[in-house]
């Protein structure tokens, strides 16, 4: 049977300041990794895919994350019915519907989804964290993920392994295109107490651009409700350039909300090799919801120049 | 000279329960693992070796064992006399006869050779435990091996370092086949103050069919005697299955017997994805030698359903 | 854009014992390592660059220091101008003057580099410790670092981030080779409150032998004076052989000096694989600096034999 590995990565650094603090430092903009996948062709329709990816902090050299393969690992199989995987994965919602808005992808000090729609129970502008103890997942581990498409529609569920103190999480997904729309929605549950949230958003494309808007609703573990939105933009400025804006904003049961406006520039000097650079204003009043310890609230612009290399 | 390094691994995910709990979980069966190992023609005969395995848990993304190269790591050179390689890896007593007669390599809840011939000093269906605990070490670290071929009988030896409370660990082995018959027999001294261990065991391959008999004896580190017995049964059906069967019995000193039964199905979907299926029980009495807190010992069944996929 | 990404590393293991100790053992001589790098053609001259590499201990399976991408990770863009490397990376000083001189690389029992010209606060033997605690880094994350070449003159300068104790560490130096000459500069700034290191050195070639004489000056973290010499010679033998001797000396404040002499033999049967051993006598008065716990300065001597497999 025909087969193929591919062992894959990037390299992100630049040099950035984050909101909150007054340190400028060397930083990943957007999750260095290296990864192996591959698939294997087993006839009749059929085909074996594996694949785990590898998450580093090349400004210290440090693994990212508890797991050493924190971006995933998983084992599965394919057909026409679709495909079925097992491991460390992303949640179904946020694979096609959480992820899919933000212009920024999630990367950079530009990044608008952490504080609209994967947010953490705590505001933080840091999506690692989010992942870990928010309403929204990220990844789950000993999941059950099935993917499939039907007639253009995309839709996904994942199933995973609950805790001694949490039920198993799990969550729906679809995700339509048809000409310059595109339609994604999603529901998550975390696993926890009272948790839940529901994504919906539309992204429009026309021309060199491509609009952007999405809402997350839900309640954190204790049941308060939250409620996050984004609102974002891609402009292509050439054959290699790409400018990047969006608006973010998130609140939590009575707090004031946390807001965030972003603005980016892609440059693309190859086609694995980008310089980017950003800038970010970030409001966190101090009755927001966002009271990180040692967090400096008067900080409020961060912005970053780096380079990302793939290979 | 001519050489050559390949990137090889495994990624092994099902869902099943382990006897002794009442949870179902996602599960790697076999150790899922991605190494490096090479050799190069050194002219006359001579040959230089490396290779390095990782192991990991890919149901979580996780490194599985203390070392980041549990599976091995050694550098050494080859030639007529043999090979000679420096390093972590397995004990001669394991590769070639403790780990030759399970059907089950070994591997998935249908696994025999850690309940009968490379016991740990308490009861445990957890081979990794096994080698850490156990009588049988599996793999030693700092440690010098040699193996040799002679008129088609194969035979090894290898020393480790000891520490400041054990003394210097080692292992000898053979292995002979002649027609349809093999016979292995491996001497090992953990170095603890009593424990070593004495396995001894056939195999007879017959059309379609290869049955197994071989059992394990010695001390435990308090010189309790230590016996274990394995019978296994592997019949190839069709150009693609293979059903595994086979019985373990394990005795510490007084305590009643260990005992396990096992059946399984292989299904090879390719020559590197093999589906599989395995239904155990294990039968552990209150006062046999597993009292490993909160084990519940009513909970006899093992199964799960699972795939593999090698690259 | 033409690119490349290669796999590279080395496997280095021997049997042999360490100054300060009775204890014989299989030890790595040279720092057992595992990469990847590539590069990309931009046109223009211009290029991306990346590399990330991991260190670990074959004689045990271990990872090799507190990052897992111990040996480097960067990113960076070539040109005309020169390269502009971020992240973990070795220093300036490092690279281009205080590595260049010891005939053993600062490998191996034969080592002489540590006691010399990257002296730790308190002598010690092994590089590892002497990086992280030393007067000289040997490598800084969070870092920046510029290298070029004009007519044949290299430099490089680096700077990485403080601490909440220290200041930004960085480094300048220089190389230049000119016939069968080659000198070398380097000056250091670790960041602690009082440490530096002033690094200089000439090396001449003629036929088969290349001699070296370099030295290392400058203070402690604590103000206290340092000064280390070394003496090299590395002499080719037939096609394949290679013998090294040389003498080190390295002296803190008013403290005896640590004295260490070392001859090694390498025997390359190969391009890729060597064979090596080498012999030290390490003289450490008992008023020296090296007052290292449970070190037994009475065991004097070092030595090694060992094979290293590059692939």
């Amino acid at each position: 049977a025909q087969s193929s590995v591919t062992l894959y990565g990037k390299v992100d650094l630049g040099v950035g300041k984050a909101a909150g603090t007054k340190d400028k430092t060397v930083m990943d903009g957007s999750g260095s990794r290296v990864g192996l996948k591959g698939s294997e062709d087993l006839g009749g329709g059929m085909k074996a895919l594996f694949g785990f990816e590898h998450r580093f902090n090349p400004d210290t050299g440090t693994q990212n994350g508890a797991a050493f393969w924190q971006g995933y690992s998983t084992v599965g199989i394919g057909g026409a019915f679709g495909t079925v995987n097992l491991g460390r994965q992303y949640t179904s919602a946020f694979s096609l519907a959480q992820n899919v808005f933000d212009p920024f992808g999630g990367d950079s000090e530009g990044r608008l989804r952490a504080l609209s729609l994967t947010p953490s129970t705590r505001l933080t502008t840091d999506a690692a964290t989010a992942a870990a103890t928010g309403a929204a997942k990220i990844r789950t581990q000993d999941s059950i993920r099935y993917d499939g498409t039907f007639a253009g529609l995309k839709i996904a569920a994942d199933i995973a392994e609950g805790t001694a103190t949490t039920k198993r999480p799990y969550s729906l997904a679809a995700q339509y295109a048809v000409g310059p729309v595109m339609v994604a929605a999603s529901y998550e549950n975390p696993g926890a107490a009272k948790d839940n949230l529901t994504t919906a958003g539309v992204a429009y494309t026309f021309g060199p651009a491509k609009l952007a808007a999405a809402m997350s609703t839900g309640k954190d573990a204790d049941g308060e409700k939250i409620r996050g939105y984004l609102l974002g933009a891609t402009v292509n400025v050439g054959p290699a350039g790409q400018v990047l804006a969006g608006y973010a904003q998130l609140k939590e049961g009575t707090a004031t909300p946390a807001k965030k406006a972003s603005v980016g520039y892609r440059h693309n000097l190859s086609k694995r090799t980008q310089l980017y650079a950003d800038f970010s204003r970030v409001n966190e009043p101090a009755l927001s919801l966002n009271a990180s310890t040692g967090r400096n609230t008067s900080e409020k612009n961060a912005y970053d120049f780096g380079v990302l290399h793939a290979f």
